[in-house]
């Protein structure tokens, strides 16, 4: 006996076709890199993704072939999207602001067959053609002239029919960056994509409604740009696109455009709070949503002051990717700004949707107890099961487990906090010391700009923290002043072996710190027996 | 080449683990028919539910077997409903307002072997057991004594492993009680269930979020509650449960428990302005919704003065339920209240998961123009195949649409307006007249208290309208009176050749208008050349 209720496959194609049907004239407003303001719809853009799919056709693109773009956010990249993963092919977005070996590497891992790019990264483009053998046709996102997307759909069709298919087919792939090794690609189904943004418009996610108005600032190109442009599609909101993050820019925008609605990284949002402090009039956004990295508390209190709901989202690539979101328990808002911000501080809690747990070197479940750290680990139905190209190996437990690489508590509650990545955890005597958390203090540290902590190998203590700090332009805190204000705020064993300072720290391309770079740097330090460690 | 990511099964099971690790302290209150308040959480709800799963295995219950329940709203009932479903069974719901004949047919249909009820509910057990000879067990939701839900669990493990599983398993059953024939079965799939939870709870349908406090009206045993049970463990809402559908015993329940959000037929929103009308101060709810029957204009303007958002919601059986909910574009808040009660009157738009159409009488998709109507017709992934028991033949067309049995209209913006029932529509000379809106101009006629229009056999126009007409206790409103009326609100060929007074009109034991009956009552009526038919 099986359930009486109709196969209906969850396909990307469902989504652009109900934002046609129910929110057809809906906006979608485009910022190009010139500066010039689009405005298209729903429906427009439900037309050129099926013109982009007769064109596709037309050049021998079929079912699982790759389709590449190296594009910012606009009504184009819009329409691509949908085009590409309607007719059953793969879209692949690619970030721009790799390396270029790993610009070479990914296209090629990949074997994309067509390269649709904005014009800004043209000079990108040219040089890495020659290391780009599996690409057949590129295609310039702008310009109206031959090779542009414009012409590549003119001639075509606005009618094609989407192919039936299973849930189960990928229809978009998206590199991870590590920070060691090769990129490794996550192919996305239709199914994770479509239940991920069933669940991104709930409001214990993004809470988008039809009367929305939606600019997500985080890149397309940036793991689906959390998945608004599928989320936006199932509200039938309106869209505001942006192919510039400039802050000047993007609070006209706001302001323009009545945006409701945002989403980015700290970063973006530093840029905003810097951009209002120069007299802009505060955007009129009502929800904001941070993510990729975590959110100062300054920064969101800032956010806050501004009359915007704030909400702190964590996630992954291999998590399509939203993991878990701040959780507005009842009589959140009713509590002290204190309060809010050390519930927003930590990583929120998990939808319905994705499960997650954490776990002790040997796999066995640990108690969700506010106080016990362990591997964080996920599962659920947008979580990967194993990476692109690499399809005999699991990148799961045999429960379905997938490691995240990072270390977490987890409370009562549901709500989870991390506390550091697993190879940045610092083991001192069997104990693990938070690198996050002696940064988080060192940072609290007037003079402080900057503080990363590392492990170093001891022969006492296995691992003992040292902590690399760049001061403030014109500070002169000193060793002595770090130490003093970390004495009352941390365990005494925690207390680092030494003090560095340096004029910057190592970034990797997407900006994040690099551990592994700065562990190199400082491995001929040798620690002696630590001061501070009676423990 | 398959998507990378997970095979995790959407199974009820994991709502209800989801709801106990994110929200497993937040309350479920019941009151039950004596009167009592209990407290529970979610967390004692999962624990009931794997403890009666246990003993439901002790019984020998197993996959797909159908375990019966005979209940209103509260705490016991919904652990029940996680209980059965979380063990692969399946929670047969039975309405206890059907006639005995029903009640008979479709437990025995069902092949029930387990049936939990309210004691209020016992003396019809009693006067059925003898015609109910696959049920195995009873037992009874009140008290603490043998043979009683909880002493039946008392015993119990709180441990429990669901079963892994696919998520087109059955695990729920509803029947339809149409005018005519035998009740049929809609089994649903957990599939289907998930996916209408996870849409319930978004902005464009109930709007839950996780410090909401909802309290569904509508009954347990009517289509899941709307699907309420399960949308609440997805957002790990605060739940209240009344067994009693009285409007003092629920104002007085959303007062003490600050109810935000509810769902129910007109009926008991009636009942709620009296209640208000006779000086009970209006319940604190934010958010109402509205289905099961047409909304009037005046009872939602009404509840809009208490200050609540007011849904309307359009649904079957067969639909899970949810098949349109009220669309709140941009700017509707700003519209002016007779053009958001014109609004508010239609079934609103779909939500995505939903394809609606209209179609003609040979299947052609009829235009989305707001003037054409035509047969109604759904289909996705919570809408029925094929009822229970009749697993050969489809409930849908080759294209998998469901016709819904009403004739409706969809305007360019998605929003569908019912006119009528396909049965109930009275077709004169070739042309629909609806009876819907016939009876909604009659009832606007001072004196009316109630109308009917029914089509009777002409024979030059095949059928002509007639109106059967209920007056207001007191009013002495006139044929001619009621033909000034419509005159000028109707084209002259929608005006009844008769027009008939009557103490009551005859309803169905869900209380629906039963125009079966009606057309029995009047089909000696014999109809000559209408006057007012020039067309």
């Amino acid at each position: 006996m099986i359930g009486a209720m109709q196969d209906f496959e969850l396909r990307v194609s469902t989504m652009i076709d109900h934002a046609e049907r129910q929110s057809g004239e809906r906006e979608i407003v485009s910022r190009y890199a010139d500066g010039s303001l689009v405005r298209g719809s729903w429906s427009q853009v439900a037309r050129d993704a099926r013109r982009l799919a007769n064109a596709l056709a037309r050049l021998g693109i079929g079912t699982g072939d790759r389709v590449a773009t190296l594009a910012m956010n606009h009504g184009r990249h819009l329409a691509a999207w949908y085009g590409v993963m309607g007719m059953g092919a793969v879209m692949h977005t690619i970030n721009p602001r790799l390396f270029d070996d790993q610009l070479a590497y990914i296209a090629n891992h990949a074997q994309d067959r067509v390269l649709i790019y904005d014009a800004a990264f043209a000079p990108l483009v040219e040089r890495l053609k020659p290391q780009w053998p599996t690409i057949e046709h590129y295609v310039c996102f702008d310009g109206e002239g031959e090779g542009s997307f414009d012409a590549l759909i003119a001639q075509e069709s606005d009618q094609f029919v989407w192919p039936a298919g299973s849930e189960r087919d990928p229809c978009m792939l998206c590199y991870t960056s590590g920070t060691t090794g090769n990129p490794k690609g996550v192919l996305y189904s239709h199914r994770a994509i479509v239940l991920h943004a069933m669940t991104a418009v709930t409001p214990a996610c993004l809470a988008i409604a039809t009367d929305s108005v939606v600019l997500p600032i985080v890149p397309m190109f940036h793991v689906c740009a959390w998945g608004i442009p599928f989320a936006t599609a199932i509200s039938g909101s309106k869209l505001v696109l942006s192919a510039s993050n400039d802050a000047a820019v993007l609070c006209d925008l706001m302001h323009q455009e009545g945006v409701t609605h945002s989403a980015g990284v700290p970063t973006v949002w530093l840029a905003m709070i810097a951009h209002v402090d120069a007299g802009a009039p505060p955007p009129p956004l009502e929800h904001v949503v941070i993510g990729g990295s975590a959110a100062s508390r300054a920064m969101m209190s800032r956010l806050m002051d501004m009359g915007m709901n704030v909400s702190h989202l964590w996630g992954m690539t291999e998590l399509t990717p939203i993991g878990s979101v701040t959780k507005r328990d009842p009589g959140f808002d009713a509590l002290p700004r204190e309060a809010q911000l050390d519930l927003l501080s930590k990583q929120g809690a998990t939808p319905y949707g994705v499960e997650m747990r954490i776990a002790d070197e040997e796999g066995n479940t640990l108690p969700r107890d506010g106080v016990t750290s362990g591997r964080l680990q996920v599962r659920g139905p947008w979580v990967i099961d194993r990476y692109f190209g690499d399809e005999r190996a699991r990148a799961v437990d045999a429960n379905g487990w997938f490691d995240t690489g990072d270390v977490a508590i987890i409370y009562p509650d549901g709500i989870m906090q991390i506390t550091d990545r697993a190879k940045d955890v610092i083991k001192s005597g069997g104990e693990w010391i938070s690198s996050v958390d002696l940064e988080n203090e060192a940072i609290g540290c007037s003079g402080v700009a900057e503080a990363a902590a590392i492990g170093l190998p001891h022969p006492k203590w296995d691992e003992r923290p040292v902590l690399v700090v760049v001061r403030k332009e014109g500070a002169n805190v000193s060793e002595a002043d770090i130490r003093a204000h970390l004495s009352s705020r941390i365990a005494k064993w925690w207390m680092p072996d030494r003090i560095f300072f340096v004029d910057h720290l190592p970034h990797t391309a997407t900006g994040k710190l690099s551990k592994l770079t700065l562990r190199e740097q400082f491995r001929d330090v040798r620690l002696d027996e630590p001061a501070g460690a009676s423990a």
